[in-house]
């Protein structure tokens, strides 16, 4: 029921804003006598840190993370996991006229119109800095997961931005090779898309993308009906990621234009085990994983803060026009990647806990 | 954290399978005094009822729906309302065989992978039969928001099917006036696309199809950061409808391929009210809504259950061929236009009474 | 969150008033593949069932249990079990007038303060009418308990009554083999506690009573820190039956005057396991079973409904004196025992399901 | 369904161990613009405050709350409230001995069987400690209270210590000015009692008291039926305070003795409002607030942690004798009336929101 909670068996929390002292949050449920170190979880965070590339928010954060509870001689003992990250480059700015102010795409003027009060430092509690406390969260959760199950993996990467797009297969072993966290392993394509969203930065402007998040070898009979469905639980926490308008599982939007005929992943014996010949459903029927690759897209609007001037209106009814100066990335859809990431994690490793709850280890 | 239950302050249980007797549910957290009976639910499940024109299964069901408690004297009283819907054209054919057979596209296999035990009669609990109990339950959600918020409505309608696509603006009024829930009252229009259905079912397919789902007149306000977001919630209660595989808000899966200056949507003051000169985010910023309209679409996979052989395997591992009979809707994404209102208003009413609860009155 | 729902993994929702056409809940969350049907729960509904003796309300009802879903061939599926008790012997009397008073010691005035509105007959939803379903919801629990840990016992009887004290050891073998549920095999105590329950009944007036409930062989390590613990979830539990007044778990209040040294309960060796010496602690360390007995008692309070007036005020304000007729248990203690019993259960099975998921199967 | 967490619409989640760096917390669900400082919650913590005199455990520490997200400009923002007190006088012994051995009437042979795992270090998570998290977030959840309900009090006072036991009425304003937080002014009184447990102190032993918390000035109508009331929510706060054993409203264990015509609270109008002419129900009727003041005890066993030496085994199954040395209360009852305080406030401003959330604001 938590407004900052996502979760049941495994129950994550969060809090803080973007310029207060630190950003947090707690992981409840975790299962007992994980190894766990902030070792575990700092390499995620370093994917997601911001200004390591001309591509990304140009703020300074080493993105430190400190565990805080939950852990004793280096393993998990079933109690929460609290951890933080401090805010070290939240800039003194004066925020006196930002305050009044509703820029377009932000949610400063709804988050007036429901709580009559905002933060206005650095987008307070609406910033995507949030989401680095999600990383490390996931990263937790992926322990969970892979320390009964080492063979599941969770990949990702941003295969579309703006009019540029990747054709499948995706070579998701190259996400963390370039800035731009693409799947892709051409260095020429990789140079391209680059130079595109150069140009972009330039121009003050933004672009969105579409990000799609794999996960493998997750054994079948995880999620529930029907409401605890785990295609209904990805779409929730995907859609909760900052900018993101869209959740797509298997083929998604496409399945639209299919005919039954065509949309059927057919089933055969190889090995003595049962395969799926294709995947258009992305690994769950019925809200249950089927033992196929589970796979989600979803899209990231661009940037909302801009250098091209808007209109807008300020909070005493003045009409305005704005421009958004201070860092920002001009696409954030890259470093949505392992946020997308972390939520899977975190998504799977509840409905793990849940199903084994229920229905006892496999 | 139940499985089988939605919402929070305002919350939905389900239960029931598509051969049991009854389908039935219970609504927890409904305001005191607001006039309901039998007749005000009705409407929306006849809409929703099978077998009212060629396109959709022939089973044949009144579905009238039957209150069980939380009503006094016509009023509701805050206690649960509980309701039940009978199933009474549910076949007693043999189900020994399909009980052994993985029906691709279906949740057997993955039940199975789940339970170890699966109710194979119709379904079971992964019928889209249950969607019923959901329009019902939408039914009492709309009454607790336009009880407070006349203005409020709920409207939408299926703009795409396969190779067609209805071009803006859609025609909401006129959604209920043809058999396939088209938002739109061109007669020939309406022609072509029944002609189009009627040769994919006599050729024994099936198709997809994309609904669009709007609110209007929703006060800004509603919907929480970070994981109680409005869309975050609709996200999740659109994708856990049977055979949905897409949840958009707004420009949806558009986004990835607009600029920051495009994406804006400009504010301004039209008669003293702030307003919005665009509506890429559809109506929602942070989470919360933003007093534009709320449009949600998603996209509904082609019925499985099709004429075609299709490769698959029994519970034995066998390789087998199967031809799914019985009766089926060659479009399912029809009569999910009723149920995506549906779950609309029941994640509406719920963000409300959530606001209420700790904002206060408007 | 959801007022009329109790539990997580394992979770129980309730509907239905004293005098509406049905009672009925819901139970989600049930493990698959257990055997069930209504002969697993009518002897506990039997047990808990008006008019079986002069010491309980005359109202005729058989409390049939009607299973409405979640079974196939006889087994749970995994899916939500629901079940209706009908209401059959809920007098067509005249609630005007007394829906317009405030019974002392009845939640006609709360009711109405809250909801602006009650269903006056027969109590309403705060009837302990609700509490057959409690009853039918802990069968099923029950047998989820006894199907992993056949040892498991659930046992309990009243053994306080006004005046009346029966003292340890108790013998809960005999308590359905009298009609005051008193754990004791005496005939001539069960006998004149009997005689003083006829006095306090022939002079229209009512009395307290205390109930035992205890589980025996529950594994050690169920439970969980720090808001889920198995005593506090106990307390509410037990709260939550109406007319309870206290919850106590092991030696309850008498430990207010307990020295360190005596309070203690001493641990050896026995048999190569761990024994407690005695179980001062109820079998619950830090929220968390021992292995001891689980020990929790609760104060029931006499029946409000009596036949001496008392003086109270209507909802317009004027002071008047009432007489509450009808029919009515002079000790609403005894019929508490089955229900005790049954949320006991409840507690159990949900904290067993969550244990396992937290921290896998023993 | 978090095990760490507590409360609906206000949820309040705790971590952290004893001899962590830090305990923390986070309450989510606040309502925005209410005057918040550290400055309104150390006072709750100061009266907690360890080794303030001889009574209490002589462990230093300063208990010096730091508010971390949630406020700007001296106001709530309806974001999550985090909040963290230093451990700082966390004693840097060996404890490799007590990691082996179970210490009678603690938690630690029940974590280790849940866990296979428990934090040694002070007692880890199952210390007393946590509740100082409690208080901070009791402090805030007055300031919800009164922020919209100026007139309400909350109080409470230690009533019972062993062979002790303060008449009726209490003088709850005299429950600060006196070490063992007697609700009582009369100096000879309370000599009398801190005698009595200096006797207990200097005999290495411990004693249990009994605590009673009230509610002043509470609207009647908060509380549900049937799993959310309000005496439920109060049983469950309670009981999860550490050494509770038992819990009452009103009357308590006593009603098991009273007669009906006895029990009732009989009511009258008085200047033009309904008034109860007795509170025998403890101001709570059908799990809803009636507007009488509302009465909760508990009983707070002795401390587990004493110099006479106790039976115990290790954790190899070796039989040995313990006497726990270290810091400690010789009777936790005292420091538990500003926790009973403070669970107090917690429950009541969860169940104001959820009342307004579903009934509007009164």
């Amino acid at each position: 029921m938590s407004f900052n909670s996502f979760g049941h068996l495994l129950r994550f929390s969060s809090f803080g804003e973007s310029h207060g002292q630190v950003i947090g949050g707690m992981l409840d449920g975790v299962p007992p006598n994980i190894d766990l170190s902030e070792s575990d979880i700092q390499p995620f965070l370093d994917k997601r840190r911001p200004a390591q590339s001309r591509f990304t928010t140009q703020r300074k954060e080493p993105d430190k993370v400190k565990l805080l509870s939950g852990i004793y001689q280096g393993k998990t003992t079933g109690t929460p996991i609290a951890f933080i990250i401090g805010n070290q480059d939240s800039r003194s700015q004066d925020y006196t006229e930002i305050a009044k102010q509703y820029r377009p795409g932000h949610a400063d003027y709804t988050y007036e119109a429901k709580y009559g009060i905002r933060d206005p430092r650095g987008g307070g509690r609406s910033s995507a800095r949030e989401t680095a406390i999600r990383v490390a969260a996931g990263a937790v959760a992926r322990k969970v997961l892979t320390t009964q199950y080492p063979m599941i993996q969770i990949v990702g990467g941003l295969m579309m931005m703006g009019e540029k797009k990747l054709s499948e297969p995706y070579d998701f072993k190259a996400t963390y090779q370039n800035p731009l966290f693409m799947p892709c392993a051409d260095e020429k394509t990789c140079s391209l898309w680059q130079d595109y969203l150069d140009r972009i930065r330039k121009d003050g402007d933004s672009v969105g993308a579409m990000v799609e998040i794999r996960a493998l070898h997750v054994p079948p009979g995880w999620g529930a009906p029907i409401y605890g469905k785990l295609d209904a639980d990805l779409a929730s926490a995907m859609m909760s990621i900052n900018a993101v308008k869209s959740v797509e599982i298997g083929d998604g939007v496409r399945v639209a234009n299919l005919s039954g005929a065509k949309n059927a992943d057919e089933m055969r014996m190889r090995g003595g085990h049962p395969v799926f010949l294709s995947n258009h459903a992305g690994g769950i029927l019925g809200g249950i994983s089927s033992g196929a690759d589970i796979i989600v897209r979803f899209a990231v609007k661009p940037t909302s803060s801009i250098l091209t001037p808007r209109r807008t209106i300020d909070n005493s009814g003045n009409e305005i026009d704005i421009v958004t100066k201070g860092r920002h990335d001009p696409c954030v859809g890259i470093r949505a990647v392992p946020v997308g990431e972390a939520m899977m994690a975190l998504v799977l490793a509840d409905h793990y806990l849940r199903h084994r709850g229920q229905c006892g280890e496999l």
